[in-house]
């Protein structure tokens, strides 16, 4: 049995990652150095390890004998590596080193090892699940708290580089479906080298991040909204467009004016739409952006959810929240179906509101949404919409054969047969996404029986989808307002896997796992 | 646009099923006149009724003009047809006739033309959810409750002719599978043609019912079960072979002694057998069932959730039930944990104890059950083994082309290569079963808001997901101990449509809202 995997070239590219991760440290570096509140020694210390550690491993092998399946594992590898060393600042925050005090004040509950890697994970996952149960300055530096934002945004970047460059090269991810649109951002068609397209969505990612962050500081400068100030700008810029979903404000997105919401909005459905669409309508082709048939199904299924939910709001109960009633008020059901919509089908996570409060239908709608997902390409996660699209066309067809058994009706996709073999994947991801979900839930369901708390099945079940789709918030205790610290560690430690597999389309991890992988 | 379905053909063979179901009426009818505590006008009227409609309806085509198309029509509209015919005892019995008096006590639920035809759709698609509060002889006559029961056989006997007789000629509900079987139980392989089949599989069905009846009474007989007399031995052999899982008894198998529910196990393992193995088995060929690939699926499926199950009851909090304590006990817990698992498996859905009462990872175990189903060609509904087994094996196809993106690997059953038509047919169908649960479970959510009592999810999806498979009881408030009746009137009509879409593989009936089965 020989090893048919060179595991050292992974190895060596994860250590490059990790050598670069020093550079975007230096930001929350500066910001603990320009408050003043604490958390200098955390940054160094992660800066010095992650710096080394890196570059040893950068050591092991040669990048160069990068194949198919050591891309599988550099890329599981990778997130894996980052979320542990990116835990170490939370860690260093609140124990102090030898010599230097505790940034964190004593009752933060990052110092465990179990929810910092947590913590770490849903950033760089940007799924957005907190352990953090009293998000203030008062017990967080202001270093910190922008630490787990920067966690999301680098996340987010390395997702769509993922998703776009790398994963289609190892026909993952619905590269297939990509490939057969027509006109298709595929790789090839986008830029010729995987380089030079990692860096185009780079800049688009980096340029629209700055555009919301001018936009949110100059509601501030603006007088709309008080507390936007600079610092609120940036941390939400960087969640935003991660599809990320963690907020400085324990309240998420309630704490802030109407406007804020409303501008959000647009934002969280650009980080769910293809980012080589996106692309190629910023450099002028925007009839690749309208006329692709995820994206057409990607809007309409955002406007059937917002106007589902905004009905239910509008007719329901009274509900009242910090920006002002909603049963009856037109604008402010639009605003929360429409933020509500949003944020979870696109899986960013975001709350103008506990949802909690919402009757049964509000909550059964949004429970299906956590499944739905952005558009492949996109920083969202969850199931995808191609996929559904998909499904839903091969569905038809199945139909349709049913009465026609003699018929050959390929599945079409923007005018182009689809193969039957990236059919069959999409059901057979789909099939092992909702195989994870049920175990995970199971698991879970009987794993917190040992804790004090009792959590609903709703509860259990939306806590693990949340988690699996990279969506962030679930129902009730571990919803938008509540968090995940009370959960069992061993719980924890299941999400974080969960989290990890979901956000790296499942399979690249699965494989791993298989004997096939490593020896034939 | 011209109509392409010969819809008098069908109507035509709904008349000739609705005239043959005078004759099994006959039963209830003799059983009324032994017992003389009512129910004789109710069977008289019925057959009358059956009779001249089904009479009526045969003349209006010539069922040699039966194709494909009116097979689907003919195959949904009998079991609607004899569900509302089927319901007319209740409602006469409930509501007597100008000059007779009712022979149902007046507190009876059975009374309501929704609780009527929930309860027939629930017996003649072997399902076996009750809207029946009280179930006893004292508010109900022997010839009632014995309709009861037999509805459940006669769709038992429907479902086994149209599983392996006829739903093959539509290629529908895994028959591409059963072909590529080898050594196959094909249509072909088993009799020359579908009359001869439906008589082998007719005497098969009976034969095996008859010896559980012949070994149930025996025990009676023995002293070993002092209430299992003639009349619950016959009522619990008609609704064992038919995965019905009704019985006359309010507490279900609880209510006999533990070697009863022994003795009824393995009945319901072949229950859940496909008949044509069964009758190769029977006729000589005992390799045909013990090497088919399903059969070795389905009676692994069943050790295994049989063992999960037995150690969560032995090792779990103290239980206690009529049949004596279980916690502890090796043979107490071996046996609620078998009949359980085999009776939720199977869709079979008796109860040896109320499982609300177990832990939370009984519970989980057995929900999952629920989705699990007996195999193609029984009387078991829910998704069918076949289905799973194709499934994880296409699984497993799909991580090893993961690795190997160029390899080209059939899935094997039974060793021969599954048809990739025949896979996506089964992706299909469970996307689709999976489609109905969620929006059922959404339906029923919403719609039991506006009764008093309060559902929890976990009711609500058992509900939804043991009307769709055909298993009957859920948990909780409508478990094995409960009753469905409390639901809201749309609820219980909704549920009927699982039912009957569940029982019948759900395309032949989803096709006919098709336009293109109509027209094209
Ligand atoms: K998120
Ligand atoms: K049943």
């Amino acid at each position: 049995m020989t090893l048919r995997v060179t595991w050292r070239a992974s190895a060596s590219l994860v250590g490059t990652v990790l050598k670069w991760m020093t550079v975007p440290l230096l930001l929350p570096l500066g910001v603990a150095l320009y408050y003043g509140d604490g958390g200098i020694a955390a940054f160094v210390t992660t800066i010095a390890l992650s710096f080394t550690v890196g570059a040893a491993l950068e050591r092991l092998g040669d990048p160069a004998d990068l194949g198919a399946r050591e891309g599988f594992l550099m890329v599981a590898a990778t997130w894996l590596a980052v979320s542990i060393v990116g835990a170490i600042p939370y860690l260093v925050a609140a124990h102090g080193l030898p010599g230097i005090a505790a940034a964190t004040s004593p009752g933060s509950t990052l110092g465990s090892p179990v929810n910092a890697l947590f913590e770490t994970m849903s950033g760089f996952t940007t799924t957005g699940a907190t352990v953090m149960g009293d998000i203030s300055f008062d017990q967080h530096s202001h270093g910190i708290l922008l630490w787990r934002q920067l966690t999301q945004w680098l996340g987010g970047m390395g997702i769509v580089v993922l998703a776009v460059a790398i994963l289609p090269e190892l026909s993952v991810g619905g590269a297939q479906l990509m490939d057969a649109e027509a006109p298709g951002p595929s790789l090839e068609k986008l830029t010729p080298r995987i380089a030079e397209t990692a860096r185009a969505l780079w800049l688009a990612y980096a340029g629209i991040t700055a555009v919301e962050i001018v936009l949110l500081y100059g509601l501030h400068h603006g007088g709309f909204a008080p507390n936007m100030g600079l610092y609120n700008a940036v941390a939400h810029g960087f969640t935003t467009m991660a599809t990320g979903g963690f907020s400085p404000e324990a309240r998420s997105i309630e704490a802030f004016a109407g406007v804020v919401q409303w501008v959000i909005v647009p934002f969280m459905l650009l980080a769910g739409t293809n980012f080589a669409l996106i692309w190629q309508a910023l450099t002028g082709d925007t009839d690749a952006l309208f006329g692709d048939s995820e994206f057409r199904f990607y809007t309409g299924v955002l406007a059937t959810v917002t106007a589902l939910i905004a009905g239910l709001l509008f007719t329901g109960p009274t509900l009242d929240v910090v920006v002002g009633p909603i049963a009856g008020e037109l604008e402010s059901s639009l605003r929360h179906a429409a933020f509500q919509a949003v944020s979870i089908v696109t899986t960013t996570g975001y709350a103008s509101m506990d949802f909690a409060e919402w009757g049964a239908a509000g909550q059964y709608v949004l429970f299906i949404a956590i499944f739905l997902g952005g558009s492949a390409g996109s920083t969202g996660g969850a199931v995808k919409m191609v996929r559904w699209l998909v499904i839903l066309k091969s569905l038809k067809r199945e139909l349709f054969t049913t009465v026609h058994p003699e018929a050959v009706r390929p599945v079409r996709l923007g005018g182009r047969a689809l193969d039957e073999t990236a059919i069959r994947g999409i059901y057979a991801f789909t099939a092992v996404y909702f195989v994870l979900f049920v175990a995970g839930t199971i698991f879970v369901a009987v794993d917190v029986t040992r804790i004090p708390e009792t959590l609903s099945a709703l509860e259990v079940m939306s806590a693990v989808a949340a988690t699996l789709g990279n969506v962030g918030p679930g129902f009730g205790a571990v919803g938008p307002m509540g968090f995940y610290e009370f959960l069992p560690a061993s719980t924890k430690l299941a999400m974080v896997g969960l989290m990890w597999i979901g956000r790296l389309e499942i399979l690249p991890v699965l494989v791993l796992l298989t004997r096939a992988y490593w020896t034939s």
